[in-house]
């Protein structure tokens, strides 16, 4: 790995506060969003999707849709083979066809397009379609479904990118996509020795992304070219992808992804761009599929999860050994869900010093709308569930939670789970400066009458996803004046800010001054993605080294002109010198892949999971109506070691609307789905994210006083952070207000009125 | 200078003739020409222009037009001074207001813009707009203007950018925008002890570049930023020049170029595109102009010239001494035509070994449209007049003129007039292939009734502009396909291909399997332009190096990752070594300028004038009609020396091309002005370009078997080659059918006739 020792310039861009450089054309309303594209000719799709849950498809009936004046055509799965003989996509599992191909496997499962040139006629179209499904039975629970005769899919079709899924290539009859196991020690020995044993299970729910901006992706066929325009938050996968599916060498897909309105996970890998590109190709027209909110539903989610926790303590509070088992339900395609059990799983047992510990972590299929990568890649879930128990275990050792946990923290220098050595994961320091902004040492009034108070304090790790790659480039041109190329995302997290004053730092030329291009695959080179807080640390050191590699490049452009001054501020005259006029250009190139070691999981020997611990704490103190179990969130402080933050001014909008979005999904976000699998929420009507109400009225985020010191710039990540800590915090505080336990997400009103109702012994009728 | 010798490989992509790789879009229709494109809320613009050719412009009434229904607004040159405070461009002198500003110096000259949604609306605007002119007296022609009291412009402007015209700033009271003087040996002398000596006049007339797709350009304005969407030669120099207009930073101007519809030099520098730039900032929507075909002929033209030659020759036939005076009529904007002045003039005395030389060489302001490069950047009327001359005295020494060319020609190693020494100019082959190819050493049937038949031969040859510089990128994705940047502009001949072919020569890939970018400044590298047959030689050398930089990357990458074979087959293995998936790029950058010494005119010695020299000559045969003038070209064989031909299929079609453009100059093309500066003939209708039944019935094209040793795998240019010897070979031949000369083109009909008539001593009235 390359790392570099921190430095400032005379311009001093790092660590600068600077507004971000795309606010602008947000404000002006000219942001490139993709659904604002029109293309001559364009064709818009609506999707029919299946009507049930599980089921073989006996006949596809489209005579009545095609016919609807306006229509162009409907197309159906086997349409789609003439165009794509193996039309099964998906980033670990090729398991999600472009358009269902013999079976449905879950509510929403886009069956058939309508193709018009006026979408309301398409969707009128749609309700045209008639199905005749012969339904089989369904399976919705991922810990049932692990052990279930229902079979999702009838045999597993490893993608063949990730080397370590390739021996599950043909297992049949078995909804376990992928089965991680991590051992450490011997946790037998552990629990055998133990003073106490706690075990407990928790759960969370399957909720959804819910950017602002649905999906959306529009194909423009060229001759043996193909460009997508689509909201993604990673083009090059997608340019590989359908490349692969197409036949096509890399060069032949074309994909440009505008601003996107909100990723979170949602807009990784395939969505929409197989299948407007299949009908691009089917139609020689361009076309345009955007969803509604309510088809994001049907898209992509969160894992519901189950984790079973297991914990042996010493009567001094030193735990000894963790068990955990921990079940992600996938829905019925894979997406990125066999490498969130994986990648996460292996931080299930939490950031202590555990000598053994034993982690089974399952992907699941199910029936239910797939589930992948969602801010945080499975550690809130995690959390939720190791910082629960840390509460659960210091309440009945009467041991102050943060006292307890500073006991058990891992500390630099030892191994974590995996046997990686911790190295500046301020855990500790967070903790402590949480803590502290909670006056964590000072009486709490918890109240007597109706409205009772409590408080809790959570905190989380992360590893970074490893080995990816990212890849920048600069371009100087004869004023010397440049231009950033990466396939960074920008999303709304500030990236091409951070981008631009990183370059800056280097160049020593204000960030204000740069521009940083849009993705776009056939101009910006590769970047594995823009997911799980990667982009800092990965594309930072990219563009870092490309900056480095302009410096390098105007040395030697000044010692051939015969100038000492090789500065990026002097570009301009080294160029006039050698060139005779302004002309030319200094490309430099930079690539990035950190130090990675293939882990040993059985032995917990791996001795470089992770170039990188991301740290975050949050404090919460609550007032439960003792009435109505009704919580409101008084207080709220997030603490989070994201090393030296390249822009302080977006780091904490980054803290505090991770922590916002967290709130929502701890408190009440929930897909509810009924015993077929239907979904019965899929509006904002009726599916509620957090409002301007939700924000607890104080509210107070903070960066560690940390480094990073292989990080570019002494940075890493800080996109998801701030979501660890929030929905234990919340749980420990209405226990610490009301006295009572919930161990399933969302801390609901009705959960926690029932739950005090059932300690005050009147259990009431279930729902 | 970076020389390659030639090399083969195994894919041998260099010299196979290969279609070319934009041809299906072409006949698809789908070619992204820039017409066609279509921005939302785009208005259009519709150039109301001088009906004067020089005068005071005393008051704009643009009230009425403002008033029609649809208009959005109609722009003066004073609305241009609130957006850009000083516009005036040009490539050699800031002479070019957007708008009129005070005076107007030519019929059609831009004087204000009506801008609509409709284009239709616009172009009515424009009928009720009202100026009132102080007129003032012209002056049209090249030599009268050159001492005329009539003062274009007031002041020299030079842009700066050439630093040899920097001492012409702020000269007043003339209209020589740059007097160029060339000496060698002593002239004096020459013509003192010379037996015979030659002096004659030649003219060329103004002739219009007539690409099928007229221009035109459309600026789309962002947040400081425009981008810029043009059929532009040269995107590089557009993107410099409105950054400059607009005092921005060339990162802040886009320029992109779709396929043009032909440009002969006519869409070079700025022509269209610092006019939409204003309008867009000023209205903040994008703006389109598209000129009309008649629009064209007051945009850009092709030098008028009057060259007066004087030659000392010794009874052998051996030239002993030349003087040229050349005036070229710039119109009323020097455009590149000081450029042209010097780069052309310092060839003027031929491709002969003459001891005793002096050229000199005017660019002239004139009251007419504007004149600029134009296929052969001068040549063409310089080779007019030399052998012409060539011819004459050929005739009156009794010496065939292949044999009088052939004792007189510069050979390798000799220096030319510059001072330079020639070497690699195949001028006895290219002559000797054509005389084969004409059969000259045989009888030759003139004929004796009403139709006369003859034959002429003439060749010419070309420096190309230098120093200029070209930058490439490739860039290999993580398959081993690749791109290639650049942003040479593909406006029929080719270029695309012969990228692809020199790209995939270095890296083993096949041309087809190769994707060459469209220019775009804010993607592709610097380009000087695509003009004066420069890209394949230099562009050429840049793809080269680029290609070379990747092998090198990728010999890194192969020892890296621990692989023997680091071949661009194997990419993508290297790239999945390294990286652990289908991942990562390798990216070269080749930068070219070829070496250059500043040259010494006064006293021949420059040392390094040129990279290389490319040459053309022209053999035909014509019938002509003693009744009526009327010439028939029975045959035409051409032959060049481009050193190796990169494609030769397009080789081929660049040589008939570029003499089929030439027959229209030679024989019928012309503009004609009233004694006013009233262009008469700006249609189609009135100014004919050679059609299907111009093209000779029997036509060879040959490239000699040459090398160009310093070129990318042995090639120079060879677009204008074919240019350069056909107007004298037609007046040769038409003199050696029916005995007249004609020193000036065309050669039309009516000339003919009235020569004839003059020699049989019937004169007739003049027209």
């Amino acid at each position: 790995m390359s790392t570099t020792t921190f430095k400032t310039n005379p311009q001093g861009q790092v660590g600068r506060s600077v507004s971000r450089v795309e606010s602008h054309a947000k404000v002006t309303g000219k942001a490139d969003y993709t659904h604002n594209l029109v293309l001559p000719r364009m064709l818009t799709g609506k999707i029919f999707r299946s009507t049930v849950a599980h089921g073989h498809i006996r006949a596809i009936d489209v005579s009545a849709a095609a016919k609807l004046p306006g229509v162009h055509s409907v197309v159906t799965g086997q349409d789609i083979l003439r165009i794509i003989p193996d039309p099964y996509y998906g980033p670990a599992f090729h398991d999600q066809p472009i358009l269902a191909l013999g079976k449905v496997h879950y509510v929403g499962e886009p069956v058939a397009v309508v193709l018009a040139d006026d979408p309301h006629i398409a969707e009128e179209a749609c309700a045209l379609i008639m199905v005749d499904y012969e339904e089989l039975p369904a399976v919705f629970d991922e810990v049932q479904a692990g052990k279930s005769e229902v079979i999702v899919h009838e045999r597993l079709k490893p993608a063949g990118t990730f080397p370590d899924l390739k021996h599950l290539a043909g297992r049949t009859n078995t909804n376990i996509a992928l089965d991680f196991h991590l051992k450490r020690g011997d946790v037998d020995k552990a629990f055998a020795e133990a003073d106490h044993v706690f075990e407990h299970t928790f759960r969370t729910q399957q909720v959804m992304h819910t950017p602002m901006e649905p999906m959306v992706s529009i194909a423009e066929p060229g001759h043996q070219q193909i460009t997508i325009h689509t909201a993604s938050q990673s083009p090059s996968f997608v340019r590989i992808e359908i490349a692969r599916l197409l036949g096509w060498q890399e060069n032949q897909v074309r994909v440009r992804t505008g601003t996107l309105g909100g990723g979170f996970g949602a807009k990784l890998y395939i969505k929409l761009e197989a299948l407007v590109t299949a009908l691009a190709l089917m139609t020689r027209r361009p076309v345009k599929i955007a969803l509604t909110m309510e088809e994001q539903f049907f898209t992509i989610t969160k894992h519901a999860s189950t984790f079973r926790m297991k914990t042996a303590v010493r009567k001094d509070g030193t735990i000894t050994g963790r068990e955990c088992e921990v079940w992600w339900n996938g829905g019925a395609a894979a997406d990125i869900g066999p490498r969130v059990t994986q990648k996460s799983g292996f931080t299930a047992p939490g950031p202590y010093d555990i000598e053994n510990v034993k982690v089974d972590s399952y992907a699941v299929y199910t029936n239910l709308p797939p589930a992948g990568a969602f801010r945080g890649f499975g550690i809130p879930q995690l959390v939720w569930a190791y910082e629960s128990q840390s509460d659960i275990i210091a309440r009945a050792l009467k041991m102050d939670p943060v006292a307890f946990r500073l006991k058990n923290f891992l500390r630099d220098g030892r191994p974590q789970a995996t046997g990686t050595i911790m190295h500046e994961a301020a855990l500790h320091l967070v903790l402590e400066r949480t803590a502290s902004r909670m006056n964590w040492d000072q009486a709490f009034e918890r109240g007597t009458g109706k409205l009772r108070r409590g408080r809790g304090i959570g905190l989380g790790f992360k590893a970074v996803v490893a080995p990816t790659t990212s890849v920048a480039m600069i371009n100087l041109s004869g004023d010397g004046s440049c231009i950033v190329y990466s396939s960074t995302v920008e999303m709304g997290q500030g990236s091409d800010t951070a981008i631009a004053l990183m370059a800056g730092e280097v160049l020593g030329i204000a960030a204000e001054k740069i521009k940083v291009s849009r993705p776009d695959t056939e101009v910006t080179p590769y970047d594995m993605a823009t997911l799980g807080s990667r982009s800092t640390f990965h594309m930072g050191h990219a563009v870092r080294l490309a900056a480095e590699d302009v410096l390098v490049k105007l040395r030697a452009l000044a010692d051939e002109v015969g100038e000492a001054d090789s500065s990026a501020a002097n570009a301009a005259t080294l160029l006039r010198k050698k060139f005779g006029m302004q002309a030319g250009n200094v490309i430099g190139v930079g690539s990035f892949i950190p130090a990675y070691t293939p882990p040993n999981y059985e032995n917990g020997q791996s001795d470089n999971i992770t170039p990188n611990w991301m740290v975050g704490a949050c404090g919460v103190e609550v007032e439960v109506d003792t009435d109505t179990g009704h919580v409101k969130i008084l207080r709220m402080e997030n603490v989070v070691d994201c090393g030296t933050p390249i822009n302080p001014k977006i780091v904490e909008t980054q803290i505090s609307g991770a922590a916002i979005m967290q709130i929502g999904i701890s408190m009440f976000e929930e897909m509810v789905f009924d015993e077929n699998g239907q979904l019965r929420n899929a509006s904002f009507s009726e599916y509620k994210i957090p409002g301007m109400q939700d924000i607890p009225p104080a509210m107070g985020n903070e960066v560690a006083q940390a480094q990073q010191s292989n990080g570019p710039f002494g940075a890493k990540g800080v996109g998801e952070s701030a979501t660890f800590g929030v929905a234990s915090a919340l749980a420990e505080a209405i226990e610490d207000a009301v006295g009572v336990r919930l161990t399933s997400m969302p801390l609901k009103p009705e959960a926690i009125y029932r739950a005090m109702a059932a300690a005050r012994g009147e259990p009431l009728d279930t729902p």
